[in-house]
């Protein structure tokens, strides 16, 4: 592949904050060049933003075909009559975006595809030999927030990873939903994030056994209290006479933060399977609803959750696992000697299976400084004459700022071995 | 990775073709358990489907990226200001999808994104060093047509790549357009298309030069004339007097089909610029507007115009290149042998980069042939007590009907070696 230089990239970093942007993911993904506000609760993912996407749905992705879940694609546009079957039509109230075709015939845009699922299968699937299965997508999906803000936290689009999974018994579905926790949990510790599972209140989705994957951060929008043994509870759902302070487990001290809900487990049951028509042949040959698990993780939002748990004043410090790249050689002069050591090194890196941009732009070194740290590349090499001549080469991990010179020739082998 | 086993995969296959499929891709994608109609014009893409659609969208990723093109994400939704901005959200027509929000604001479900992209870069560019540069996605587009029809050939919500291009003068244009539209015939290559250049009207986009890539075959919705020399026209361009049977460029003789358009490149032009305020200052510091291309790949039409011109009466016959899976190992029998023999053979398979489906189903061994040539896997291995105890297995070739007895032990190689 050709390594990816700057001085061509489209990364168009801010010195400003823009006034509307309240929390820190916000600030920090509009001025370091990963997303632009198109209209409110609104965004277009610039290249950089684009990338860390792509790394968090291979994640997810991966985890999710370790289940034996299935990608697949479902529409964007649902039509009305889905959702009057469900009984969701009425039900779901505002945040449910919607509109008329040519033909003055009712769609929405889906929030969840819960009704297209269904009605997919129903026509295909006739008996319990069929089942298990799970099936997900990776799809735009859209709710009219009353009032958006906080940049990707509570935008009106936004991507989501929904998981439906069918099942013959409430034991299997049990069983599979606690996978499905479970590979949650890996998600968040390949994406880095200091996490809790919260058992919770199902909204609008309507089951029963719920749990949710928050991220620990102050800009959270949900109040809920933790301890290190593992227990957390949204303190909205807990009873009156509820401690905040005492762990009802382990009786050690409760911590308290407003977390971010990145994911959601549902068992949600037979209900759609029945409005919708859905049914199989059991052992004994008598009709079954098929009983449905539903599984959300937010692309977008865990995106920003990251950035909520990993920066400083300077900007962004990404894990590895989903920076854009993961090493940037920050070229120092115009010398000859510095655009060959850029090309042998970059290839190295490339070679070695490292991502590695350039920062080849015509700038000062203050501001290729400055943005690197703004943009949070995890390591930066200065590939500058004074270093070269030396023969060592500055590398800053951008995490802990910690700066090591290297001899030349080791700098890839020592990035290889930093990025595991 | 885990090698997929048919016994738990979800490809639900038909035996009748449903009623309203008219052409062959829509009646073989459906059959084969492709994709499912979800309503007038809508499809759902199943996990077979959505397989082949990655493969297109890394083929497409990979020749834009060589371009130094860069993948982002534009919103969905897109603001009717800005529409109004460009004179689109008058001239659009009822082809454009709207709708207005909890707070009556109108928005339309993007068809393309020229003004969208333009909006974004706006601020963001101001001098001629930041020029060229060119920005692609691959995302979900809409199209209200008035009578949708031929599955994923004429459909509502389809899945589309644009790219837009941004220049400081239209030599740069020129030369950056026809690399895309060499890149554009790279693309139909490696997905095994019989296709021509025509030279084309540029339709709703406004510009001038244009020229669209059509696949040559029967159900196309264009009447196209052309030649071997490499010559083609869209007949409805052509002027009154123009012969439709002998080449106007080499004499030769031209031959006539109704095309199916699976790419267009534009050179649109400052007009966008224009109307939504971009401008950058020239070499000389004066304010000029970028002037804009626009290329676009259909990305689930390609995969329609694949099956049209790929398939027999038994089923599909895909290219090695975006077929869903290269190899499928047909098991026969319940034998312990045969199952030891499968799994030895798909991870020696799998191992060598081949990407392999195991059909484990209880299923007769007519209805698996019967499968394997409606979905069309490129290759096929029967795998049974009689073969193994022979020592050879069947290999068969889905596009030349070719049978071959490979020794066991030479299977693998022998699939690599056919694979390139």
């Amino acid at each position: 592949m050709t390594v990816q230089r700057l001085s061509t990239y489209y990364m168009p970093t801010l010195k400003e904050t823009p006034g509307d942007a309240e929390i820190i993911s916000h600030q920090l993904l509009l001025r370091a060049g990963y997303m632009r506000k198109t209209a409110s609760g609104i965004y277009s993912l610039l290249p950089l933003g684009w990338r860390v996407v792509q790394k968090i749905e291979q994640i997810v992705r991966e985890e999710m075909d370790a289940l034996g879940a299935l990608e697949m694609r479902l529409p964007i546009i649902q039509p009305e009559e889905m959702w009057r079957e469900s009984g969701r039509w009425d039900a779901y109230g505002p945040e449910l975006m919607r509109l008329k075709d040519r033909h003055d015939r009712g769609w929405c845009l889906g929030p969840t595809h819960e009704e297209i699922i269904s009605a997919l299968i129903a026509t295909d699937i006739k008996s319990y030999k069929q089942l298990p299965f799970a099936l997900y997508q990776m799809n735009t999906k859209f709710r009219d927030e009353i009032r958006p803000r906080f940049g990707l936290l509570r935008g009106r689009e936004f991507l989501m990873k929904d998981c439906y999974s069918f099942h013959a018994s409430y034991d299997d579905l049990d069983e599979y939903y606690e996978l499905q926790a479970q590979a949650y949990g890996r998600i968040c510790e390949r994406m880095g994030l200091n996490w809790r599972r919260v058992e919770a209140d199902s909204g609008q989705i309507g089951g029963k056994v719920t749990a949710e994957f928050h991220a620990i951060a102050e800009a959270g929008e949900s109040d809920i209290v933790y301890c290190d043994c593992g227990y957390a509870a949204d303190i909205d759902t807990l009873g009156e006479g509820a401690s905040l302070e005492v762990c009802p487990r382990c009786g050690g001290a409760l911590e308290r933060a407003r977390g971010i809900e990145v994911g959601q487990v549902f068992q949600v049951g037979p209900q759609y399977s029945e409005t919708m028509g859905v049914s199989f042949a059991d052992v004994e040959g008598v009709d079954q609803p098929p009983i449905m698990g539903c599984y959300g993780w937010g692309i977008t939002r865990s995106l920003a959750a990251s950035v909520e748990q990993n920066f400083d004043e300077f900007g962004i410090k990404w894990p590895a696992a989903i920076a854009p790249f993961e090493v940037c050689l920050i070229g120092i002069g115009k010398d000859d000697a510095v655009a060959a050591a850029l090309d042998a090194l970059a290839c190295q890196l490339d070679e070695a299976g490292v991502e590695v941009v350039i920062d080849d732009r015509a700038e000062r070194p203050g501001t290729k400084f400055a943005d690197a740290d703004l943009v949070g590349w995890p390591h930066q090499v200065v590939v500058g004459a004074r270093g070269l001549e030396a023969g060592t080469l500055e590398v800053k991990e951008r995490k802990t700022g910690e700066k090591v010179d290297v001899p030349v020739k080791e700098v890839a082998s020592y990035l290889k071995q930093r990025l595991g």
